[in-house]
């Protein structure tokens, strides 16, 4: 029989060829950091990583970050030489995540082995990777959470929680801000469940590292706070299972281990060249690296007599027995901490409590009215403290954005280190947006209701995480604030114009621009029962009235994207469409309108996105395709709005940049006045 | 008189005690930053900066960088106390930049002292800023330039360029992902010329720094090989001009000075606290403040004698010698080199050189055709040869985007230490996308025609430097490729779909995305001419046909937006409109329609922004009113669209993400097939 030593070495063969040979038949994708990873991978795994194959939704398994998604047949491999189990709709099945035929179909139409690492789509996949340094940002998100959870609902006897966040991650990752934004608020944090292993291979797409990447990463990182760790060559395990060793006996910090790898290692010429990066080998090289590797087979996808075995009384068996265990204990604690078990499980389910909206304020009507930043403070924190699992907060910005949690208990999440505790609710994530979104993810990756808020111009900061709640479906919120040029005084740089255009352009994300503070506690209870849909709630630095309901239609209809607000009998010669604090700026001109006796409709239009998804006959009832006098107000861009107005219809928004003035000024000098919205309805109402 | 110490103090406090009133006056802003730096922003420009008020524009000055723009008051009131000219259409007037009056106007509706600085509205504002981190990022492309510029046209005697980039930095910049990219290219890079001032104070919006920024910052910059000196109070001069004098001293490394200052001081109550931050002092801080100061006067506003006369004296007197030095310089260097003369003339006037676009190439029908990345490739060395002066490069992606100037004597931009020569204009941003178009912006700010180039999905990375080119006005070329499904493998992490739509919703950006080779090479044509505008190319990965404009109408179209490529005889029935890779794909179906007698019109619609810019006549010549029939293909999200079919048109297009797959089964999978295309046009044909 082999030896321990032999069926190692086969094991990480076979991932690398198995990687290799996956490019090759695709004719497309990374091989080289597969090739150099692998002996990480297994020593990861097969002896370290709590995880059971058979139970990948094991709540207290350790989380494993392919930030370096590229590689992603390095864990392709590995999910099915470990025997990973699939999921669907979250139930374990009995068949496989992965098969060798899949592994064969890498990057086809259909296939389970998409290009990039895919979350909900292949199970065994923590987060969807791809673009440089989210996976380290979401790692943190990940060890938060770990954090969070064990601080409230640990008990003496019940460790539930304690897992470990690892990450794969390289140059690319390191080069990137987010991680860097990422790395220093997780040395703050003293994260001592988070491991990076950094892929240090000295080459990028375009040559060597030198030619643009020099620092000292090791340096920086321990700057951040983080404990460092090396290893020289990753082919040898021992050293590989130490450094994991020594990254976990440290629990007050994070731990990188710096890892010098040689991309498409064993590749004759390939190796340490960009060219191993991100195209297949070809023959000559893979027959050249097999050889390197004493690999006697010629067939492609060949996996050896024993590696499976040998992974199941690896990781399997021990991976079997942890999540037993883990069952037992959770079955105890669920006896003995009911209330405590019942809401894990809703946290694990992505289900609500009973009562989460009760609290959920109505507003009188107010012709001062209230920013809707500030309602919507109001209607967070009566959300949140019936939402036990909802945390997050700003990029320093909460007291303008008015996200911070102030009732008891509520707290702030700081470590030990500086005196606070991880069961604070509230996320200081410094000046860092890109983080925050990113963090959010990971938040949200493991059951938490995630939010982090900012200004809506500093969108564009974060534009990439939020499309990856999208992509990955999970309902992180994001709060922005300061909307418009309602913004005033601080100017252009400060004023968002296409931002709703390009949150609304993006597939799933719930975009909502609430009118006045009913609507916002209607977008509340619209956006908190979404359990796999990214919601962005668009809010008012200024005082928005709040309209008087009961002379126009109750606010529940921002559920439906738009809704009648006021309207004449029979069809209306002209409709006034608005979002956010235009709303009462139509309101204004219907009323006018309506007095002089021409026949007037208006809409209130929080939610392009939710619009879409009603019918043909409930869009149609709001918006009669017969009536062809529109006007839309927006103190946006106007592009999209033309989906509503039609061709020669009319478009009060924003040609250009904003200008730094008190908001009054603004509205004159960019037209959002009732006497224009009221000229241009006149006009419109002759088109008929 | 007063002595020395005291008129040096009495100017620090007018420079205080202006921002101050200013900020009071306005209701609005921030006062706490300008007066924790007011002594460091007078020792650096009374002493140090070489800055001559009298022409702000000159050259070989100095750059001040406010990258913590929200402290606008501190640079405004310096402005007004040095007596820089005002500038308009980049001529330098008598009158001054700023008066005490504008001072009084901050913040007001068309004042020339708006909230945030802005570049080309105030004289003597070098770059806008506010979003935390661009100014940062923004100053190592300045410095870059001096690099390049020096390294390109000083001669023996003739140090033409040989100036500092100064920039103030805070807290919120060093936490912002983009000045970790830059800092981190600028060590790569040695930029000796490049000096940040960063404003430790240990105060953020939530509160103190500990909640969310504990690492050591300094160690990190020397991480990044950084040269770093310490001021333990910046109220002592001696100790500023010390760590300025060390830091220039230091010529192969950039320097970071951490300044140990206490925001709001000298306010009794609010000095060291969050609220000396983002809002008015108040009438009893201020007064308290400016007891502190020993200021005796109680009118805002005051400006004690003797102050600007002291200005005039130190930096006017200083200033105008050197430029008057640099000048005669110059004269000289014009007669023995006039041609390096000329051409730096066309740089600082924004002009091309003759000849620029003689090498632009042609190409010939091909239906095999070529991917409009390669035939960007092609020409933008036709260009690059021909303009001495463009410069850039990729975010480790140029074997892709196809950026890399390759003709002789192009070379890649390196430090000496590297071996290399900052002459060099291929440009390793390393995977840094956010701090690549912060750099451009910088580039583009001292006349270079700067590009940087990537995957259009990495856009999202770098949304708000783009956004900033814009409202600068600086014609920044971003080339991003791989601009849709027709990525193919990578699946729909690294495929675009609202990304066109966001870019086209951005204002004063010139998106184009051109449709084969020939309108590539009028994209080309039409982008480089424009003096105060970026332009975003958009690119394929996979090849296009290149069509006969035998058949087809010239290419030169592109510069009008949209133009119709092919029609039938009167009025058509129906109009097809496509950009990009999709306007082969509307040619066949046009073609198909055209053979069944159906009356038929291509458009091919590169850009939204440029059709915008036609007059209605023209507009209304491509697209007839009185056509209903339309057909919009683009596999892009649909957002915006409608505003060329208009509503009961037909948009074909991404309604979600993309996946991984080889492009043909994505074409199927999504829709764009000829077939798909037809059936929608013979329905749309229907509609008269």
């Amino acid at each position: 029989g082999t030896d321990a030593v032999d069926i190692a070495q086969l094991s990480i063969n076979t991932i690398r060829t198995l990687s290799m040979d996956g490019v090759e038949k695709a004719d497309s994708g990374h091989p080289g950091t597969a090739m150099a990873l692998a002996p990480v991978m297994y020593a990861l795994w097969q002896n370290d990583l709590k995880y059971d194959p058979a139970n990948p939704l094991w709540p207290g398994r350790d989380r494993f970050v392919l930030s370096v998604g590229h590689a992603s047949m390095l864990l392709y491999s590995t999910i099915y030489l470990t025997g990973i189990r699939d999921v669907v709709k979250d139930k374990v099945l009995e068949r496989p995540s992965l098969t060798l035929d899949d592994l064969k179909q890498f990057r086809q139409l259909n296939s389970k082995t998409p290009g990039h690492p895919e979350y909900r789509h292949t199970a065994g996949v923590e987060t969807t990777t791809g673009p440089l340094g989210q996976g380290c940002g979401n790692s943190v998100g990940m060890a938060m959470a770990e954090k969070y959870l064990a601080a409230h609902y640990n008990r003496p006897g019940f460790d539930l929680f304690d897992y470990h966040t690892y990450v794969f991650c390289g140059d690319g990752d390191m080069m990137e801000g987010v991680s860097s934004e990422a790395a220093s608020m997780a040395g703050h944090l003293g994260l001592g469940n988070l491991i990076w292993l950094y892929d240090s291979n000295q080459i990028s797409i375009e040559g060597s590292t030198d030619l643009a990447f020099t620092e000292n990463v090791a340096e920086r990182f321990r700057a951040y706070k983080w404990h460092v760790v090396t290893v020289d060559d990753v082919n040898d395990l021992a050293a590989v299972s130490k450094a994991l060793e020594e990254a976990r006996a440290v629990k007050d910090r994070p731990s990188l281990i710096v890892m010098h790898t040689v991309i498409g290692y064993g590749a004759p010429k390939k190796a340490g060249t960009a060219s191993a990066h991100g195209e297949p080998l070809g023959d000559e090289e893979i027959a050249g690296a097999k050889k390197a590797y004493h690999w006697p087979w010629t067939d492609p996808f060949h996996v050896p007599e024993g590696v499976l075995e040998h992974f199941r009384e690896g990781i399997g068996a021990r991976g079997a027995k942890a999540s037993a265990e883990w069952q037992a204990l959770f079955d105890a604690y669920a006896r003995e901490y009911p209330k405590e078990a019942a809401e894990l499980t809703a946290i694990f389910e992505r289900r609500l409590p009973e009562g989460w909206d009760k609290d959920i304020p109505k507003w009188e009507a107010d012709a001062k009215g209230v920013a809707s930043r500030a309602s919507s403070g109001k209607v967070i924190n009566a959300v949140a403290k019936n939402l036990p699992w909802m945390m997050g907060g700003s990029a320093d910005l909460s007291p303008s954005t008015k996200t911070n949690l102030t009732f008891e208990g509520a707290g702030s999440f700081q470590p030990p280190q500086w005196g606070g505790t991880y069961a604070g609710r509230n996320v200081h994530f410094g000046i860092r947006e890109h983080a925050m979104g990113s963090i959010c993810n990971g938040l949200a990756l493991a059951g938490l209701r995630a939010y982090g808020s900012g200004f809506l111009i500093f969108s564009d900061y974060m534009k990439a995480p939020i499309r990856l709640s999208a992509l990955m479906e999970l309902p992180v919120i994001y709060i922005f604030t300061h909307d418009s040029i309602g913004v005033g005084e601080d100017g252009p740089t400060h004023q968002p114009i296409e931002q709703l255009a390009q949150l609304r352009a993006t597939p799933g994300i719930m975009t909502i621009r609430p009118g006045d503070a009913n609507e916002v506690s209607e977008a509340w209870r619209t956006l908190i029962p979404q359990t796999h849909k990214p919601a962005v709630l668009v809010l008012s630095r200024q005082n928005l009235p709040t309209l008087d309901r009961s002379k126009y239609a109750c606010a529940s209809g921002v559920a439906k994207g738009a809704y009648v607000l006021a309207s004449c009998e029979g069809k209306p010669d002209v409709i006034l469409m608005a979002s956010g604090s235009e709303v009462s700026l139509v309101v204004d001109a219907y009323e006018k309108l309506t007095a002089e006796g021409i026949k007037a409709r208006v809409v209130s239009f929080p939610s392009f996105d939710l619009f879409e998804e009603q019918d043909q006959a409930y869009r149609d009832s709001v918006l009669p395709p017969d009536v062809k006098g529109r006007v839309a107000v927006e103190q946006a861009a106007a592009f999209g709005w033309d989906r509503y107005t039609g061709i020669g219809g009319a478009i009060i928004a924003m040609n250009s940049f904003g200008a730094s003035a008190p908001l009054k000024g603004l509205l004159t000098k960019f037209g959002f006045t009732p006497e224009k919205v009221y000229e241009a309805a006149r006009k419109q109402a002759e088109r008929k």
